[in-house]
This record gives structure tokens, sequence and C-alpha cells, in this order.
């Protein structure tokens, strides 16, 4: 048997690095992890309280496609107290995960051979999973000085159907403003593209709130996910928000593909929902690594940063000290013991300059990590 | 902004049917149903208490994207308990349920416009998913003297890049024994054919074991679930069995669409795998479910149909009785207050002279079921 065209994917770089770090863990080392994307916190107490007690009361069954209707209204009620605005439950899609999300997405808007412009440096799987549809990636190469944002002068001439933004950003943390924002859904309805917001991180911010494109217009995709601000990752559980006219085309489509998201995913996350001074406590621990970060990273001789507005990564120009990026990481994991992720995975054209450091651990993690890397750069003499 | 054009997928006409029987509760009235095709029983105690505990233990974050590696492991050891056949664990890849396992199978396998033959009746999600991929499905009318499954001349001419069958089917229970499963294999492997085996409803069968596509080859893709026998379905929890040289290739598919399945399902499913006993009870039931069925439904004047091999459910010719089983299901459902299934959402083409009982709830529920089916069926004059 052939495998197909479409399955023939880049893989991921971050993956050799978390499988060398693996390797080094087994044979005895201590390694400090920068390169994950995850928190290191499980799911809520609340949340994990309420599946328990639903696994003694329910068989929890398949769920409707679109998710059980009281997680879909509290999302709604989300809406309202982080963006002020006022959503109706029926345009709530919960989806497995935002992964689960961007297939429906993908899907229920672009046709094979359909150009989808998304921002360079940004998620890999984005690129990976609109190939793996046969639909065309178009990398939007965003400049240093917009802090690694698109701009509408970026998608000129680029002949989208679509256009997909994150703020904030992976691997960046760099958010779009309220202005910059709307200025890019105004530029990809002129060429007829359709937006799709990547708002994942939101709620991990610092100094001021994200943005949310449904507070510019309704005209648009929001993905989001219990992944990170509400520490479910494991889960697979996120949601989607969607015109009011599109909504029965996403649940025949969801109805097939996924039949429904996970059940108990569905019920932790609802609880997860009422566990604030929970989820504020992380934030407030990815909040003091953050300014461990910026404080030590330059200090250790990464001073070509961005402060990022949210998430929890810190992305650094390292073409400095490389122009091997992925070479760089694996003698930062082998000199130093600190896991990072080389930019390659995120910017193929420009990755191999840059490397993103990840501060979702705990703070005695961060300020170890930052400990070696400011000795190894010291030794290697770059400082 | 527009949808896409493969997005436009057929409505399930089972979900009209659920709703239908929503309401009629909602208003007070009793309703059997019969067109579930899911077990009433949650996932076994034992799955359920290894997940209460874990949750206290573990952050439960990503696990690796091809899954847990002692899910892994135990999953082919199952090969060995009912197979016979010495399975590697590398070859095993946990997915997000069933459904997760064909988006796999079909984007690793398949390009843009390539031809996959499917049984006619069958699963109606197939269809659609190939549609999503903007693949070709192409339907296998199967003959009722094959008890509706393929054989290998109906394969003639199809110029397919693949087939997929399942045995025990859905909706009929009908299996293909070891001979005609290997020539269906040779036809598809003669003709260039990748080989898809939906094995979804193993271990839920009757007078004699079901064939694995692997007791015949390895040069094929194996779908299951903890779904149907593992009693999990809203879990989202399956695998899928890849050969050799294709697992890279699904790995990184794998780890794009869906970074990996939720882990609190994998540990519950890991459990339930040691629940014999109770799952055996739970087969036991639909073993007492089916012999009334045979019995029941003749009796009530649904006497066009073929003893089911397994899965929980029977095919009823009625084409005796309508031209329209969309309509005769509303009628059973008004008047009879028991919910059955339109076969059209299984065969688009002679789908509205059949009907899909599932006997997958309780003895008591089937018991009254077939009492008001039989009564049903003597006022309307057709006994």
């Amino acid at each position: 048997m052939r495998n197909s065209r479409r399955s023939q994917i880049d893989p991921f770089i971050v993956m050799d690095v978390m499988e060398a770090a693996r390797r080094a863990e087994a044979s005895g080392r201590h390694i400090i992890h920068m390169e994950v994307g995850q928190p290191g916190t499980p799911a809520p107490a609340g949340a994990r309280a309420a599946l328990s007690k639903a696994m003694v009361d329910d068989a929890m069954g398949y769920t409707v496609a679109l998710g059980l209707p009281a997680l879909r209204t509290r999302i709604a009620q989300l809406y309202g107290e982080w963006y002020n605005v006022d959503l109706s439950p029926d345009r709530v899609v919960v989806t497995s995960g935002s992964s689960g999300a961007f297939i429906l997405a993908f899907t229920a808007l672009f046709d094979t051979g359909d150009r989808v412009g998304i921002g360079a440096p940004g998620y890999p799987s984005y690129r990976q999973i609109l190939r793996a549809l046969d639909l065309v990636p178009v990398d939007i190469e965003t400049a240093v000085e917009n802090r690694l944002q698109p701009v509408p002068g970026d998608l000129a001439g680029l002949d989208l159907a679509g256009v997909m933004v994150a703020s904030p950003a992976n691997p960046t943390g760099t958010m779009l403003d309220r202005e910059a924002l709307a200025a890019l859904m105004q530029a990809a309805a002129e060429q007829g593209a359709a937006f799709i917001s990547d708002e994942i991180y939101h709620g991990i911010e610092y100094d001021r709130h994200a943005v949310s494109a449904l507070e510019i217009s309704d005209d648009c995709y929001v993905i989001n996910s219990f992944s990170k601000y509400f520490s479910m990752t494991g889960w697979r559980i996120g949601w989607m928000v969607v015109p009011e006219d599109h909504v029965r085309v996403i649940e025949r489509v969801a109805q097939n593909l996924f039949i429904c998201p996970p059940h108990a995913s569905q019920v932790a996350a609802l609880a997860a929902m009422e566990c604030k001074d929970e989820l504020q406590a992380n934030l407030e621990v990815y909040r003091a690594n953050r300014t461990l970060m910026l404080d030590g990273l330059p200090q250790a001789g990464f001073d070509r940063i961005a402060p990022p507005d949210g998430a929890f990564y810190v992305y650094a120009d390292v073409s400095h000290l490389t122009d091997d990026s992925r070479a760089f990481a694996t003698e930062i994991l082998e000199q130093a013991g600190v896991a990072v992720t080389p930019g390659l995975d995120f910017d193929p054209a420009r990755g191999a300059g840059t490397i993103r450091f990840s501060y979702a651990r705990s703070t005695a993690d961060i300020e170890e990590g930052l400990r070696r890397l400011r000795h190894f750069m010291t030794e290697r003499g770059s400082d």
C-alpha cells in the first residue's frame, strides 16, 4: 500500500527535542523543560471532582454533536464576562480540542486548492492540517517591527480564501490590539477571505486583556480551548464560535467526523469554568515566571526578544549566535540540560535563527533553567 | 462567508428521529429507544475507578500522539487473545474513537478524487467523511443473497483506490467469514486498492467469532474502538492497526490533526480491558435481547430479516409495508412509541424500503418495545 501525497507532512522538530530530553532523563540526567507548550498543572480540582461524581450517576454515552447544552450556555456566558459580548449559545460549538475546531473550520470553509494565509512564525499544525485537507497554506512573513504579527498590507495580492491569526500568538506571545485586529479583519473581508481567530491563549495575558474577534464582528470563526488557561491539554476539549448561518453545516460535519467531543471532558470543562481561584493562581505563576524570563534571558545573552503580552513563551532571535537553531537546541540540551524548541517548527524560512523558550512550568524550574542558561552562555563565550 | 462544497454533507436522518423522540418524551410520553447505536451501560466500573485514581496522582497532560505505550501494548496483546495473532505494539495507533481512525486512515491513504468503495447498506459517516476530505465514496450495492455484504465480483471495474468493509456490519449485523474476507482482500489487492477493515463490533458476536483482517494479511488497516464491546461510546477512544511502514506517516498526521487521543479516556480504556466479567455480562444481555428480537419481530410482522451474527441491530426489509421508511418510522414513533431508524441513512438507493432496529438497551425495554410493535402492526392491519 502506498501513502497519499496529502499525508507527506513535516515532522515536528520539537518532538525530536522531547525524545532527546526523555533519553537524557532515562540515562539519569536532570532536564529543565522549556520546550513543552502545556501547563504543568492538572485540570482544576473542581473539574476532576465533578467528573468523579458524574461517573457514578451517568452512563456518559454520546452527547449531541455540538456539545452539552449546559456547556454551550456557560461558554456563551464567558463572552459576556471576558469581552462584554452578548453571544447566543446556539453559535457555540464544543469541539475535540482546538485541533478538532481547526478540522471543522477548514472543512466547513475551504475547498481543495483554496489558499489560506497563516502568520509565520506560527503554530506548526496550521500548515500541516491545511495540507492534510489538500488546502494550500500561504505563509505570511511577519515583520519584527510589527512584533511578528501580520498587518493588512501583508495580505495584498495573496489571493486568499481565508486568513487565520492568533493573538496572543504561539511562539511569540504577542497580541493584536483592537485596532490592529479590526484592520486585519477588514483587509480579509475586502478580498473575500474568511477570517479565523485562534484565541487559545486568551486568559493568559499580563498587562492588558486580549481582544476577541467577536468584539469586532460576527462574521468570523473564533477558536478557543480548555487546554491553556483552564489547564486541560490532555482532555482534548475546546470550542468554536461560528456565524449563526454556519451552525447547521458545522453540526452535520461534526456529527460525521467526530460524533461528539469526549463526554467526560465536557463534564470536567463545565466545572472548570467555576474554578477561577485556582486558575488565577496558575496565572500568577506564569506572571512570576515571565518576569524572571524577561530579566534572566537578556542576562544570559538572549537579548533579542520582544516581551510577550500573553501565553507562556518567549521567542528569541539567536541569529547572532547560530545559523542552525536545531543544532543549537541540541547543544543547549546536552551542555545545559535545558530543553528548548528550535524556531524551524514555527517558521520554515527564518526559524534557523530563532528558538522558543516556554515558561509554563514551576517557578523553581524557571529559576534553575535560567541559571543553567546563564552558565552555558558564559562557558560558550557568547556572553 | 460562504461554506465550502466539501461541507455539503447529508443530514443524519436518525438525528431527526432522536429529536422527535426527545420531543415526545418532553411532552410526557414514554418512548422505547430502538434507534440508538450505543450501549445503555456505562464504562466498566474498573475503568471508572482507574480514572478517578489517576486524576489524583497525575496531571494528565498530552500523551504522545500514538497513545500511552502501556495501552498500545495491551491492545496488541488482545490480538493474541482474540485471534491468536502475534502483533507488535509498534503497529497499534490509539485514536480519538473510530471516527479519529477513519480520518487518519483516509488521510494517510487517499488523495483528492480517489475512489473508495464502501458497502451499501453501511455506516453513513463513511460516505460523509470521505466527501469532507474531497474523496469519492463509491457505493457497492450488496445483495440479499450475500447477506448484504460485498463479494469480490462486486468490486470489478470500480477503479478503486481503497475498499472498506465492516464485519459485523452496521446496520445488518452480518459477518464475513474467513474465506469471504480473504477473497475480498485479494480482490482489492488485485486492483491496487488499499484495504480497510472496520472491526468496531468485534466482541459482540453470538454463534461464532468474528475474523480480523489481520488473521489474513498484515497489508491492511484495521479499525476498532472501545465504544461498543467495551461500552465506552462517549469517551471517544479507539484504535487502528497499520502496516509497519505506515506508522511514521500516521504518527505525523496524528500529531498535527489530533495532538493525542483524550488522556483520561486512554487511562479508562486500559483498565476496561481487564473488566471481562462485566463486559461478558453486557454481552449476555445483548444475546438475550437478540433471541427476543428474532422471535418477536417476525411475530409482529417484520419477517424479512437476516439473523445478525454480531453487533446489536436487526435490519428489516419493510418494502411490502411502505415505500417511505422515513414516514413509516415516524408512524411507528407516533403510534407505537418506539423509535427506529429508517434505512435511508445506510442505503440512499434502497433504504426507503428498510428500517433498523437496535437491541442495545435493557431486556425489559426490548420486551416492551416488541409488545408495542406487535400491537401497532395488528392495529395497522398488516399482520
